[in-house]
């Protein structure tokens, strides 16, 4: 058994606090920073992230004496360390030295040290290096009582071209083909004579006259994530084998496409994030929700955590809105009742030098008299009130699908509309979940789907024969399963099926298609009269498709060819629905009720005010407000605010990005979801 | 006397058919590719366009047994072969171990294999490979009796700036000029201290802190046509070395600026066109017009061949649009009318992988049991029913001219106007002709003028004093000459003339300017009441002159400042017009009424309904509606609709994107170009 | 003492010319050029600019025969010579020669000749180059009697991050920091991990994985305008030693912002500059005032000159508007109200080939009679009546400050926001000034600003503490002071100071702001009612601040959060304004008036029409209508209009972009700064 989050939580309740990096600052300022930190009830920082040419100021030369006293600060003050390998960011003398360090682009433009992230995947002297000063690291602080987890590098994305690439790449292909006809065949190299007569012929995607082989792509999209994931690993072994009785993380970024965290997150003992949503998306406070959905699914149900957050605006956006007052406490909450047990900052002390200057902070360059400061203590505050909560879990009876080999396969160039876009069409179906106080799993299709009565893929281009059997399967079992367009039209190799579309559902969803028609007008469609919506029509965008039911009822059908659209197949035990179309938000709405009922699921709250979020965790039930008005959530009984202490009943009032958050009296279950 | 298209076509009427891959399936698909293609009237195939990886999976290697046995069941499945050289995309051993055969950009980026078209038309290598390969094909399949027509390389384009180009370009520079002086002259280097003090000296236009030399850039364009042409030419005699009996052709794209098809055109056997309309251009039936007009002009009025078409959807677009039903047919006989006697799509069976997977094809990967390959199978039967249309010709009065150097030096950097486009401004005035059922050859200056009563030059900005004096000496001779804004402007080198322009044509235009005047808002103008336009003023775009009539009748004026806007001039037994600005669509419908009228000059049917388009092929009359409605077409007399034999009387009706092809009595002579 | 303009002006009067490039043309046209200048008034040309390749056509190789005679007909034509070192532009075969002296981009790509400018700023073979061509050069003509005035090179802007030009960096930086550690302390390495060890690892900043280090790039952008000027004045020497009476000159680019021209200016003896304003920019005059306020203000006070404009469009946009009727000579008076003493073109005759060819010039290719041309004479016969303005100056109590390395710093990637621009807040702050007739110098913090009663920062983001000590005693000892936002933010090395902001300004703006929040709609704010303002609400864009008066009077408040917007703050003997958002146009207008009324300056002539410039110099008044109607404009007493001789009372009329000079009598003292 492994140390988990729990491990970190265990005597300190949530985890607040930032990352903290005292290397930038004189040594006067650290003390200053303690004091502070403990005043706004900070337990845990991380420190390091980009400390490696502080610790190595020369290959080989170490000065740990700075390290060791800031950890023995923040011991003194009671604030726990989350220590990180510094590997990020190697010194320049990484790069001058070894130039085929230095990732190179698709183009063959090197990209160089100045910033942050220079670093080939693929080399030997990063990897040597990089495991050189972890397990100084390692060796140094295992046993340090300030330190309770470790953080390995951060943010992995980086992605490298070059030469040393193709030669691990090749060894990827190898080890995952054997047979160089294999790849050929798996690749289609008959297709515009791509054959591959050597291994050594085979290159990364390179810039190249037209549109590259997307079967390629594809592999180079998985090489690349596993290829970060060997580099997390091989820090994490060397952790693991000195200090093996602290938790290891990395810091995810939501859905971020180049790396399959589905992949990762078994390989980790603590599931953490960072979340910079951009509030000039109208959409925001849902896609936060999803993302924390999906860290909590990673997390297998157990508490996650939030590793960065601004405290205000970011700076690497053309023009970086601030978060209103309140808007710092409302995310935060929202974080916890979607089971984040730690809610951290990018970074405690706002920087005065860098690429980052500009970037808000727990403490602001004006100091800590200032409202963005006070706002970040009366929150510690509010958490600590809250400590019992860390180590709850949210149940959640609705799993949505997501896939990264299929949003690699998707994406695509060339494919019949760019206008189809994963992250958009996941929203698109988790929004009215959210709006109806539904909580949401994400899962994948090799994932076990026996907990949930609903299962949505709203868009599952790459689907392979198993993932396609496990879905019918849990439609013949009795779940009720919703299919958007473009699912089921390739296999793990981004091979086309053959047929008609989907191929490998179209048992289970009784409908085929025979063509897309992406559409340049709005799309017009018509509800069946029996079906009882009101109004009869509704529009969707850009895409249609010419369909067929083949047992399926037709729910729903296209003005222009009156051929099926929407269509709802009773299969098994269960209920399959297909969506051929992009609806617009309201009818999805109208329609997400339809598979709600199917499935029996109910929200925690039946009528909640638009903009106001409702989530149950263990026994407490959060309302979040996300508008700019005050708003009343009316139900049924008794209650406390464990916020306030104040008793409730039947209903809440929630000031502009108010929270509430209830504890209900025995008898008024209206926390959870509702059963059958 | 060369073998032609009409070697292809005796005994087998109009031909159908589409590129076929079957390297890219299992052989037992093969046989089931013979039977559709029987049941659906395909008589030819295009073999082996990208098939060089599987003919030579590595160097030197060959494989050509799985052709013999694709060229044995076409044949017995009575489809005849055009059988490709592979050389447009060579396999990845040739990059991988001869780099150099790879293209560079003009910053010095490779273009890497993974993709197709990764050669250098430069290289001595690619030169010797691709000839070899196509020996080694022609020795086999000369004397195949499926073979019937040889297609070579696929849609020419590659451009490469390296250093063997660069020495290749020298070559070329030096043929063109002999000494440095004549081109240090025609480059005009004594602008910002270009001089060349040795040929060596001399590159490609790279990458440059700012604009790069236009004549230097016209050469290049010049240069870069050439070159390909030059591969063309070189596997072209191969074949014809080993198979004189058989017609050569290779796939143009339309108005593609990088390659000058006039100059290619005479070294074909066969003009064939890849055209592949955006549905979302709402002038794309007129851009189809002219574009099967200008692949009848290459071909000297002779028939062509539609080699790749689009069945449904492309892949490449942002957005790829469908086609509606009926859509297919009407751009099929779109082409018949405008003289193709093939009609071929890209590809006979839609990819299940590779970068073109998405785009349609005769046969859907849904297979043979859907909507599209039944329109597919409709409309081979209706083609077989035409098979005496093959061979006819299309009679025109009217030239648009057209001219490639023209277009590479006018749409240089750092011009008057970018808003100024040689395509635009061809459909421009295009366009009132193609409505009004007047049929238009593509001329350029140096062609045979005599049989036009009508030549219309859009923009002819580059204009050699040879080009000049035989315009003038058409409209000595009686012919009308229309000249649109910046024509005349430079000299074969890109220099610009002296004096008021436009220099060379200012006596036979009898007005000249001295100042360009582009506009910022809608231009005013004002027809000149004796003119008897109504309205008696109109609107153009983006483009004035500072003119003065030197004899020529003001037709009309810019509101500005009362100058010459249009002007007419009888001059010889002629006229000459001459439009100094972008009239709008309507004022350039009048105008097109007055060139008529002055030409005498008729379109085959009076008051066509707006988006009929109405074509004489040989005795028969075709009538394609592009609109969504049902239109009367009224003509005098009785007629008969050949695709239905339905007899006819004063007209026809025409379904939403429908087409009647008549063939009329005697003596009911409203088919043809009406006389003087 | 140096020579100055004022050598040049003597016995010529104001000067008018153009770049005139007789190596593009036959020497038979040589002679008409010299008549036609001649008749055009024109008294100076710059000549010789792109000539190196014409004089040194091969290495070492020379040819000045060609100028010989060029200049002697110069001479024999009245026609003064400004001689230029032709080192803009090297010959190919400096760069085929020595591929090191071609500049490279921050991506590593090359950039060839083909074009202009490719040189490296750090090459030593194009140091040597160009100091031996500037050798011969002077060694020839310095004591030619039509040379009276020396013109290096062309425009300098090049760029390059080759290794030749990191190893100067290097150099730079270590004339800078003598010590790494200082460097890595200013360069703030601890941020990020890029701590340097050695000098040899640092470079350029090149293309980078994310954001480089901002005060990495800002010391680059230092290193780069000083190589540049190293490069001047290292030519500039050689002129010097040959040719000690003769001033020396380059033309600037008004505010170009790679080169620091404050720092260039005391290395000159004429301040000169290129404008070409854009057409479709409606606040193109005012900008136009404000760049050759600049000018003067560089030149320090005295006269400068005009060396490059567009006698129509030019041809490097996308679309090049041309001047309407009048306009070349509203432009060109425009100048001369703000301190010209010279008005050159470029070019004098229109090149017919080359990048260039569709520049309009003072002699259209299509000849001297023309409109154009006509225009150009006129005035050359205008300014020659006006001769006694050359040495006249003109006076300003206002000053606005503008600072290069602030200018750097501030609009780095990675900002609050980029809707900030400097150029833009500098045009908004001085509009309202240019519109009451009140003329502005432009001064960087370390000027003397004893001379001003009124001295705006629009926006100083990084202000060193001298800087902000001098605006601190500005104040104390009487003066006005306004600050925009986002000033007072950055000290010299780019690190934000800590503390509220301004942190240097605090004490005199007695206000202090917390936090920026760059707003995503209209902003609100209402002036405080003891104020007077009507109407009492305005709206600004994009920025707020979160301020608190510390002593300032409140004058305006954000609606958002009732915090201050606007403060003054009466401190010592002066007044400090600070402006915490963007005003609209018609706010900033309002504000400007309490600016100049706190200062005691008024404008030239009260109550101007809107659209009509009015600037003093020497004992005239230029009234310019930069508007398309006729308009009057008041004033007191009597005057004369120099350009017409016409005596005017109580007011003059002027035309659609008409000019009125006025000489009034004495006694009606409109003409001039207001006094107290």
């Amino acid at each position: 058994m492994r140390p988990g989050l729990h491990t970190v939580t265990e005597g300190r309740g949530l985890l607040f606090g930032g990352d903290y990096n005292p290397e930038q600052w004189p040594e006067h300022v650290w003390a200053e920073d303690a004091a502070l930190m403990r005043a706004a009830g900070v337990n845990l920082v991380t420190v390091g992230v980009f400390s490696w040419g502080r610790l190595e100021p020369s290959p080989g030369e170490r000065d740990f004496a700075w390290l060791d006293r800031v950890l023995e600060l923040m011991h003194g003050a009671g604030v726990a360390v989350d220590l990180a390998t510094p590997t990020a960011s190697p010194p320049p003398w990484l790069g001058h030295r070894w130039p085929e360090t230095l990732p190179v682009d698709e183009s063959g433009t090197t990209l160089w040290y100045g910033a942050r992230n220079q670093w080939c995947p693929s080399s030997p002297v990063y990897r040597e290096r990089s495991l050189a000063i972890t397990t100084a690291l390692a060796e140094r602080y295992a046993g340090h009582p300030a330190v309770v987890m470790w953080h390995v590098g951060n943010e992995y994305g980086q992605v490298c071209h070059c030469d040393l690439s193709a030669a691990h790449f090749r060894r990827w292909l190898r080890a995952r083909y054997r047979e160089l006809d294999a790849l050929n065949e798996a690749w289609g190299t008959t297709f515009w004579s791509q054959h591959y007569s050597d291994w050594d012929e085979i290159l990364p995607p390179r810039t190249a006259p037209y549109i590259v082989n997307p079967s390629q792509r594809l592999d180079w999209a998985r090489f690349c994530s596993d290829a970060l994931l060997a580099q997390f690993t091989a820090e994490r072994d060397v952790l693991r084998a000195h200090s093996p009785d602290k938790p290891i993380t990395t810091n995810y970024m939501g859905f971020f496409k180049p790396v399959d965290y589905f992949a990762w997150a078994p390989e980790q003992d603590v599931i953490s994030n960072d979340w910079y949503p951009d509030p000039a998306d109208p959409r925001f406070p849902a896609r936060a929700a999803l993302t924390h959905d999906l860290m909590r699914s990673l997390a297998g149900g157990r508490p996650w955590m939030l590793m960065e957050q601004a405290a205000g605006a970011v700076n690497w956006r053309p023009h970086n809105l601030p978060k209103p007052p309140g808007q710092l406490r409302l995310e935060s909450f929202q974080a916890v009742a979607r089971g984040a047990d730690g809610l951290c900052y990018f970074q405690w002390r706002q920087s005065a030098f860098g690429a980052e200057r500009f970037h808000s902070a727990m403490l602001p360059l004006a100091g800590p008299d200032t409202a963005a400061h006070d706002e970040v203590r009366a929150h510690g505050r509010e958490l600590h009130a809250l400590s019992d909560v860390a180590g709850t879990t949210v149940r959640a009876s609705v799993a949505l699908l997501h896939d990264w080999h299929s949003w690699w396969a998707a994406e695509e160039r060339a494919r019949p509309s760019d206008r189809l876009s994963v992250t958009e069409q996941l929203t698109d179906y988790y929004h009215p979940l959210w709006q109806r106080g539904v909580t949401v799993d994400v899962a994948r299709p090799s994932s076990e789907l026996t907990p949930y009565r609903l299962v949505i893929a709203p868009q599952l281009f790459l689907l392979d024969e198993a993932g396609a059997a496990a879905l019918t399967g849990f439609v013949r079992s009795g779940g009720v399963l919703v299919v958007g367009p473009f699912s089921g039209i390739a296999d793990a190799r981004g091979h086309l099926y053959t047929g008609r579309f989907p191929a490998p559902l179209r048992e289970v969803l009784g409908v085929s298609g025979e063509a897309w028609r992406p559409a340049d007008r709005a799309v017009h469609c018509s509800w069946r009269d029996e079906t009882g919506f009101t109004p009869t029509s509704f529009t969707a965008r850009d895409w249609t498709e010419t369909l067929r039911a083949d047992g399926a009822e037709v729910i729903a059908t296209f003005d222009a060819d009156g051929g099926p659209a929407v269509t709802r197949h009773e299969f098994g035990a269960g209920v399959a629905w297909y969506v051929g179309t992009l609806p617009s938000a309201a009818a999805l709405s109208e329609l997400t009720a339809r598979f709600l009922a199917d499935a029996g699921v109910a929200g925690v709250l039946p009528d909640l005010p638009e903009d106001v979020e409702a989530v149950a965790r263990g026994d407490l039930l959060f309302l979040l407000n996300h508008g700019d008005g005050t708003v009343s959530v009316p139900f049924d009984g008794d209650a406390v605010d464990v916020l306030t202490g104040s008793p409730l009943r039947n209903g809440a009032t929630l000031a502009p990005r108010g929270v509430a958050i209830l504890r209900q009296h025995a008898g008024t279950g209206t926390a959870g979801p509702a059963t059958r």
